[in-house]
C-alpha cells in the first residue's frame, strides 16, 4: 500500500456534497427543476456564452496563468489594483489554496456550525483543529465568531456574509466589530459568494491595505458561470502574493477566463439577474406559505424554507421532492435543519416546485 | 501579518513556468508562432470545440463533480473500470493532489533533475524532501531513480515517460525494472502526457491491480485540448479512492468535460494529429540540420534541438528566437540545457521558425 500521509490515512473518502446528476443517475431520469445547488438557473450573460463559442477552437493553447486580462478588469471594477487580486478555480480551488497557507496538523480554525462544508472539507485535508460555533438566530454569529477566534487563537476565521445555507446576514458594522475583535494576526476570509444579492450595508468597503482580510468573490452565482469555476481573492497586496507560492498556476480554464470577463462587462445582464431573482423568491415565498412553510429573509439567490418541524422531516421533504423531480439541498446541522433551500428558479421551475411541493409534504405527513 | 505556515514562510513567491501572454505583454506585441508549451497548434478535435459551443449557454450548472461520463468513457477506451480513474484539472493538478496525499515535511521524494518544475514546486509546498537524479545520456535514469529511492526509501518516484523537456523515453521493460526495485511502499508516478506520440514499447500495458503505480495521462498534448485543464490518473481503485479524500471535487470545468468527453470519441482527429506531429518534428530536424543544429530523436510533441555549446548560448538563442516572434523553451538543468525546445508546428509555423532561426543564431554569434 502507498505510504499515505498520516492525516490522509484518518480521513475518510467523503464528498462535500453529492451532484445532483449522481441523484439522476441513481433514480434514472432527469430532474425537472434544477434548484439546489444556487446556480443561476437564468444563464451566463449571452455575451459570454458568445466570447466563449469564438473561443473554443483556441483551447489547444493554455489559459494565461496570471489571468492578466480578468484580474485587470476586475481591479478597474472594484477600484483595486491588480496585485490585490488572485484568480482561481472558484472560490472552492481558492479556500484550499487559502487553507494550505495557513493551516497545518492541529492548527486553530474557526467558522460556523452548519457553515460552507467544503471549507471544513479543506481544513480537514491538511489536519487543522476546526472549532465550530453555532448560529445565533439562524445567522452567523459575529461575537460568537471573534471569541471562538480568540480563546483559541485561530489562525483562520471563516465568515459567509450573506450566509449559506440560511441566506441570512449581518451588516458591515458587524463584520468590523469582528475583525476589531480578532487576535492581529488571524485572517478573516470573508466568503462574499452572494454579495451581489445582499443588501446595501452588508458589504464592506473594499479595504486592501488589512493585511489579515481574504475576501471571496465568484462569478458562479450572480454571473451565472458556475460551471466554468472561476471565482478571485481579494486582499492585501502581500497577502495576496502568499497565493503564487502554492497555487496552480497553470490550473484555469482559458474559456473560463474569457467567458467571466466578457459576463463582467454585462453588467445590464447582472442586473436583469438579480432582479429575476428578487422576483423569484417572492413568488417562492409565496409558494411556501401557500403550504404552511414560511419562506425566511433572503440576502441570496435562494430561498431558505423553514418547514417548521425536524430534520428528519426536512430531510424526508428533500427526497420527496427529489421524487418528484425537484432538486433542493438543505442545512445540514440542527436546528438549521428544520429548512430546506430552493434556488430561484424561472417561472417553468417555479411552476413544477408549485406542483410538487404540495404533493411532497402530502407523500411524508 | 497572517499567521503563513512554517512551510509557506519558507517559500519564495516562484511560478514553475512563466506563460507566452505574459512574455507578449512585457515585449509589447505578439509571438508569430507560439511554439514553447508543447500545446498541439492543430487544435482540438472540430467535434470537441462544437460540443462545447453547443453547452456553453449551460454553463450556469456546475460540472458533475464524479465527472461520471467521462471516467466511463475513458474506461472502456483503456479497458479497466471508472473506479480505476480519476479526472482532474490538468496532470499539474492531479500532481498537486497526488503530492499532498503522499508527502509532508521531510518526507523522501525522487524525481529527475531538470523534469518537470511543477511536480518540484508541489513537493516543495508541503516540505517534502526531494532527490533529484540527473539525466542519463540526455534520458530519465532508471536505474538511477530507483537506487535513490531505495537509499532515501522514497513515499513518490515521479517519472515522465516519454520525458519532458527531452523528448526522449524508456522502454517499459526499463519501467517495469524500476518498478520492481522501488521499494513495496513507495508510489511511482508515471506521467504519460506524451504517450500518444510514443512508440510501441515505451508505454507498459496497463495494471491497474498495482496499488503503488498512478498513470499520469491528459488532453492538454494529442487531444488538443490544454487551455480546457482535463487531465486524469489510473491506478487502483484503492489507491485512486483516496483522491477522493482531498480532491477538489467540484473544480472541474462543464465546458472541459464535455470537449474532453467529445474529443476521446474522435480518434480520426488523433491520428491526424499524430501524423502531422511527426511531420511537423521532421522538418524541425531539417531547419535545425540546416543551422547547424542537431535534433534529438522525439517521441513527444516536440523537437529537443542539441545546440552543441553550453546554456548561456541556448537561453540567448531562446530570447533572440523571442525577439524573432518565436516562443519556445529550454531545459532548466546542465548539461540539457544545451538544448532548445521547439514544439510542432503548422507549415506556417514552421515557415516564420525557418526564418527566425537562422537570424537569431547571426545575432548572437
Amino acid at each position: 500500500m502507498p505510504r499515505w500521509t498520516e492525516i490522509v490515512s484518518g480521513l475518510p473518502a467523503t464528498v462535500p456534497f453529492v451532484g445532483p446528476e449522481a441523484q439522476e443517475r441513481r433514480m434514472g431520469r432527469r430532474f425537472s427543476a434544477r434548484l439546489g445547488a444556487n446556480e443561476s438557473v437564468f444563464g451566463p450573460s449571452p455575451k459570454a456564452v458568445e466570447a466563449m463559442q469564438k473561443a473554443a477552437a483556441g483551447l489547444w493553447m493554455y489559459g494565461d496563468p496570471e489571468s492578466h486580462d480578468l484580474r485587470h478588469a476586475l481591479a478597474q471594477h472594484h477600484g483595486i489594483k491588480a496585485e490585490n487580486i488572485v484568480v482561481g478555480e472558484g472560490i472552492d480551488g481558492l479556500l484550499g489554496t487559502l487553507v494550505r497557507l495557513l493551516v497545518g496538523p492541529g492548527t486553530p480554525v474557526v467558522t460556523s456550525d452548519g457553515a460552507y462544508p467544503t471549507f471544513n472539507y479543506h481544513v480537514a485535508s491538511v489536519g487543522g483543529a476546526l472549532t465550530k460555533v453555532p448560529y445565533r438566530d439562524d445567522a452567523e454569529d459575529a461575537q460568537g465568531l471573534a471569541k471562538a477566534a480568540q480563546s483559541t487563537n485561530a489562525a483562520l476565521v471563516y465568515l459567509a456574509n450573506p450566509d449559506n445555507p440560511m441566506g441570512s446576514w449581518i451588516s458591515a458594522g458587524q463584520i468590523a466589530e469582528l475583525i476589531s475583535a480578532l487576535p492581529p494576526d488571524t485572517l478573516l476570509c470573508l466568503d462574499e459568494a452572494y454579495c451581489d444579492f445582499a443588501p446595501r450595508g452588508a458589504i464592506p468597503p473594499l479595504d486592501v491595505t488589512a493585511e489579515n482580510i481574504v475576501r471571496m468573490r465568484t462569478f458562479s452565482k450572480g454571473y451565472g458561470l458556475a460551471g466554468a469555476r472561476v471565482g478571485y481573492a481579494i486582499g492585501a497586496e502581500t497577502t495576496i502574493r502568499a497565493f503564487e507560492k502554492i497555487r496552480n498556476h497553470f490550473g484555469m480554464n482559458r474559456l473560463a477566463q474569457i467567458g467571466a470577463l466578457a459576463a463582467l462587462e454585462d453588467d445590464p445582464h447582472l442586473r436583469s439577474t438579480i432582479f429575476r431573482v428578487r422576483q423569484s423568491l417572492a413568488n417562492i415565498g409565496e409558494i411556501a406559505g401557500e403550504n404552511g412553510l414560511r419562506a425566511l429573509p433572503s440576502a441570496t439567490n435562494f430561498a431558505t424554507i423553514d418547514c417548521g418541524r425536524d430534520g428528519a422531516f426536512a430531510r424526508a421533504l428533500v427526497a420527496a421532492l427529489a421524487e418528484a423531480g425537484v432538486f433542493v439541498r438543505m442545512p445540514f446541522v440542527a436546528p438549521q435543519d428544520r429548512c430546506i433551500r430552493i434556488s430561484a428558479g424561472r417561472p417553468q421551475d417555479l411552476k413544477v416546485l408549485r406542483d410538487a411541493l404540495p404533493k411532497a409534504l402530502a407523500a411524508i405527513r
